[in-house]
Formats: structure tokens, sequence, C-alpha cells
């Protein structure tokens, strides 16, 4: 496994259909705004960074059908419209708008498509640099001799970014360096991206992994099985507070009450400054099928669709929560760990660039 | 649906398979003790009092083909082997071998017969009991207009008892009483006992109720459409610690973080007074293909089983946490309210009497 998304011989990009694993590994192409856009929708591509990332090849994508200002915005303004919990896809096409509104039109879809490269491979190296940071703080708690023993929530690994992953750098960057550890994989219900996807990209690295249930990791902690919590997270207030998959909040509160450190992985561009706390960021509310049903392989090797749940009963299904920056002990930038809190994260490089602000 | 666990035309016990429920609705026979076992340990019968009543059936069944000393202890051995959480099923293995001990052996199997009969009938009672109790508590919780809004995890209702259920008790009487309410139910991975069994009789019943991801509650308290959360339990240390399904503490802790209630039904057989604390509750592991794997109803209308992890990817599955009893606002007891803490707990009526208490 190389990157998550690249480019095949015509330049265009391709990635797995995420859908799909961990039973089947399908690439999907995404050669026109439309392929990107209900990509991002139907989550055959999310995580964060990654979600960023093909949105800017949309917007790229669409100018060259038409690159005038009006269309420039439309399409801008489709693709924002797909997720709404996650900063870096407004990021990313802000990013990509910006590069090329100054241009002249017949000048833009080319800047467009270098822009989306840049950004993937700055995607890339950003990972990279969390992994080191995350690595120099993790590799202390290791305690007894035992391998250390991290708990991850959803997947912000490879799969949700160009590559690395978020909260999975650090995880890779100790196993390459030979640090013995062993990883909780939540399942992430409901739609099961731990279980899925996590497990799938660990075991591919061969990093030990154990999937248990979301309700699990509390009674974990109070066996004193867990020495670190670590997550992404989807946007961050100014003042710390952490929109991350739902689930999240409850682990964190776990973690405080063992006194067990808990982490969020966070590249800069998921920083919302514009967000004065938690309440501001949107909670996106999914369809209850992705809760009442579930798809996985049967005994004939099938991928099949099951129903969980009485008919008739309904379902409710938010796909994020908030987790309060008192509850966080460290933020893992791609510039290094930062205290949860508006006077560290305003300090941050590349947070009041312009260029690199949300629309 | 009358009572969970009735007996037939030929004066035995019957009941539902509650591993094909909600989808198939199939009556088993449990006419001898090897059945009775079976039905435990494999969960087509689950919940800490239903248990109770099933393993009191399989020790009187087993009298019926021998009843002296030897066969006794081995029938109650084998039986109180079958689940190690919850302490109902010693403490009716007990009562039992308590009422037959001095009789002749000859007359051993009626007794238990008769005891059993007694037990399911005091089982119902005292969850009426706790029905009242628990809708005096809940209802000055209602507020703004709104119905009141109750979030339970995993089934601690009629299918989890003879009838009435013990969480589910009191919403049955606060709905019964015309009181308008909401349940928020859990699904209570990896078994789905709440989108399944909880979800399937509070719609038999006409409770209007959501199911969630056991992700959703933390975020549903934080923006306060939860004003209550009421779990059952499988044991009760005599300080309040309060082991029960694996995820209670997860949701204890977000009550607490959001000064919600969070209420216990606990009759007073589930009180383990020779257990000092939540330390000293043992805490069942299960087969991890109860997490990697799941059953559901495909588009056919078949029930399947599919599977979810990625094959190499091990699972870990306790089954039960331990939740302190500091984040324990009320147990609710056939008696009253009660504080969780070792006075309230031994002033209880019932507590200390030597053919009520655990084995």
């Amino acid at each position: 496994m190389a990157r998550t998304l690249w480019t095949d011989d015509a330049g265009l990009p391709v990635t797995w259909d995420q859908t799909r694993l961990p039973f089947e590994q399908v690439v999907i192409a995404l050669h026109d705004a439309e392929a990107c856009a209900r990509a991002i929708a139907t989550m055959q591509v999310r995580g964060a960074p990654l979600i960023g990332a093909v949105g800017a090849w949309g917007l790229a994508l669409a100018l060259r059908e038409a690159a005038d200002d009006v269309a420039l915005q439309s399409a801008f303004d489709r693709l924002a419209a797909t997720r709404p919990t996650a900063v870096n896809l407004r990021w990313a096409l802000a990013r990509v708008r910006a590069a090329v509104l100054p241009l002249p039109v017949a000048e833009r879809a080319a800047r467009a498509h270098a822009e989306a490269l840049r950004l993937c491979d700055e995607d890339a190296a950003c990972n990279a640099a969390i992994g080191r940071h995350g690595q120099a703080l993790l590799e202390p708690l290791r305690r007894d001799g035992r391998p250390l023993q991290l708990l991850t929530h959803c997947n912000a690994g490879r799969l949700a970014t160009i590559d690395h992953g978020t909260a999975l750098a650090p995880i890779y960057a100790l196993h390459e360096a030979g640090v013995a550890l062993h990883v909780w994989v939540d399942e992430t219900r409901p739609r099961n991206q731990g279980a899925s996807l996590t497990a799938w990209e660990l075991g591919e690295r061969g990093v030990p992994h154990t999937v248990i249930a979301d309700n699990a990791g509390g009674q974990l902690m109070r066996e004193g099985r867990v020495d670190a919590v670590i997550v992404g997270c989807d946007r961050v207030a100014i003042n710390g507070d952490v929109a991350n998959k739902i689930g999240t909040y409850l682990k964190a509160l776990a973690a405080r009450d063992n006194g067990i450190p808990f982490l969020v992985a966070c590249p800069v561009s998921t920083i919302d400054p514009q967000a004065v706390d938690g309440s501001a960021i949107p909670i996106e509310t999914r369809d209850p099928a992705e809760l009442t049903r579930i798809s996985g392989r049967d005994d004939q090797g099938r991928v099949v669709s099951v129903q969980l749940t009485p008919d008739g009963s309904p379902g409710l299904n938010p796909a994020f929560d908030v987790t309060p920056a008192r509850l966080v002990s460290w933020l893992i930038t791609e510039h290094g760990p930062c205290r949860p809190d508006a006077s560290a994260l305003r300090a941050l490089p590349g947070l009041a660039d312009p260029t690199r602000g949300p629309a």
C-alpha cells in the first residue's frame, strides 16, 4: 500500500473505495468533480485530510470544464456541501480558489491541478511530522517492559490521509523504530471504520492490534491495560474543543477518569480560528440506515448488507461529537505538541495565513 | 407478550430463544437441566433475573432425574458455571438447594418445582415494585413540557426478567400512566441486545423510542437531550459498585459530566454482600466471534451471520464493566430508592437473610 490517493497514467486521481474495504480492494477513478463530490458524500473516501485532498482535486477537475468566476464558485459550493463537519474540506477548497482566482481563466485549470498535487505532498509531509512528534510523546509512556498499549477510535490512519495517517502516524513511527506496541482498535459504530479500516491497515503493516467494541475501552482503562488514547479530529475550535467521530468524547471521559493521556493528532489545517468553541462546529447527522443496517462477508464470501433493528424502530445517527478542551492532554500538530487553549493555538505557524485560513 | 418464561401443558418451562429475536419468534422448551444450562450459556436466555429463574428451573428439573446430595451439588455446579458475572444465578440456585436439602430425597423434586414457580412469581412482583419506585423518581425529571427523555443500555426489560423488566419497569409504568416519554436505546454492541431486544419489546408495547449507536449517548447528553439514564445490573458490590453490560461505565461518566441522574434498577437479589467492591466481581470474557461477526436479516428476509473484521485481526470481548458507586445517583430496589453505599445497602430487607444470600 503506497499512498491512499495517487494519479493514474492520465495524471488523474484514483483511490480506494473505502466502503468496500476490508473484504474487497476496489480502485475508483476520480476523473471529474462529480465523482469527487459523490466519493466524499457516500464516504468512498473519508477522513478529514483525505476529504480535503479529494475536494481540492474536485475543484481542479471542475475548472477543466469551466473556469470563470461563476463556475468556480458553483463548483466550490457543490463540493463544500458534501460533508459539513470537517473543516479541511473548506480549507482545501479555499486554498485552490485563492491560488487560481487572480489568474486568467485559461490558466486556472493547470494551476489548480498543480495546487492539488502540492496539497497532497504537503499532507504526507505534515503527517510524517505528526508521526515524529507523537512518537516522542508516546514512547516514554511505555511501562513495566510490556508493549506500549494504545487505544484509538475510528480511522485516522493512512486511509484517512494521503499517507502516514494522523493518529496512526506516531504508531507507524514507533513500530518502524522497533518499539514494542499494541493497539486497541475501537470498532467505531455505526460505520465500523475501526473494525474495517484501522484493523486492515494495521494488519497490512504488521502492527499488533486487537479489535474491541466501542463499549469496552472504559473497562480496559480501569484494568490498567491502556497507556494512552490517540485519535484524529475533524475540526478543532480555537479554544481547543475537538470535533471528532461520534464516541470520542466518551473515551476522553474515561481517559480522564483513569489518569490516562488523551492525545489528538491535529494538522493545523483542522483548526478553525472562526469557531470560538465546540458549539460553533456543525455536527453532521447522517442516514439512520448506516446504524440500522450493516455490511459484512457471509459464509459464501459475498459482502452483504443486513438489517439489525426491528421494523418500525427508528434510528438517529449523529456522526461526530465534541470533546471539551479540558479533557484533551495534547494536540499533536506538525509543529509539535500544543496545549488545547486559544493562546497556544493562535501561536501556531500557518494558522493566521489568509491563504491557509478557512473560507 | 405475556411473561417471558411460562409453563406449557406439561407444567414445564418454555421461553423465547432470544438469539432469534427480533426477526424470528421461536419458542424453546426447557424440559431438562441440560437445556437450561445450554440456554444460559448460549444466551438464548439472558438478563440477570431471567438467568436466575432458568437456573432455578434447571436445578428443579435435574432433581427429577436424581435428587441425592451428590446429584444435587453436581447439577448446582454445572448450572452455576454457565455465566460467572450475574449473581442472581448463584442466588437462585442456592435458594432452591436450601429449600430441598433438609427434605427426604423422594420429596426434593416436587419441592424444587414449587420453589422455581414461586421464584418466578416473586421476580414479577419485585420488578413491578421497582417500576413503581422508579416511576416516582423519574416523573419529576420531565421538563419544558417535552416528553421525558430517558436513555438505556442493553436490555433490562421484560425479556431480561420474568415480567416487567428492571430498568424498563419504570418506563412501562410511566407509559401506562400516560406520561409522555421517549427512550434512547443504545444498540449495545457486541450482541446488540438494545437494537434487537429493547427496541423490539418497546415497540411491542408502543413506547416511543429511537435506536442509537453506543457512541452517541455522550453527545446527546451534551446537547441536553437526555433527562436521565436508567440501566439494570448483573451484580452490585456491597459498596455500591455496579457490574453491568460492557459500556455502562462510559454512560455513567457522561451522565456525571453533564449533571444527569444515573439510575440503576437493582433487585436485592443482585446485591452480593460478599463482594467488598467492584474489583471482587468476576468479569466474563466471551467468544470474540460475538464481536467480529453479527447476525441480521438480509434482503431476502433470511437471518444470516456476516463477518465484520479483516481475516487475521483478533478481537477481545469483555462482556461487563464496573461502574464505580461514585457515579451512581440511585439504586432502585423493590423496597425503594437506595444510595449506593454499604450502610444503605446493608439496611435493605432480605439482604442478610441466609436463605436469600448467595452460595
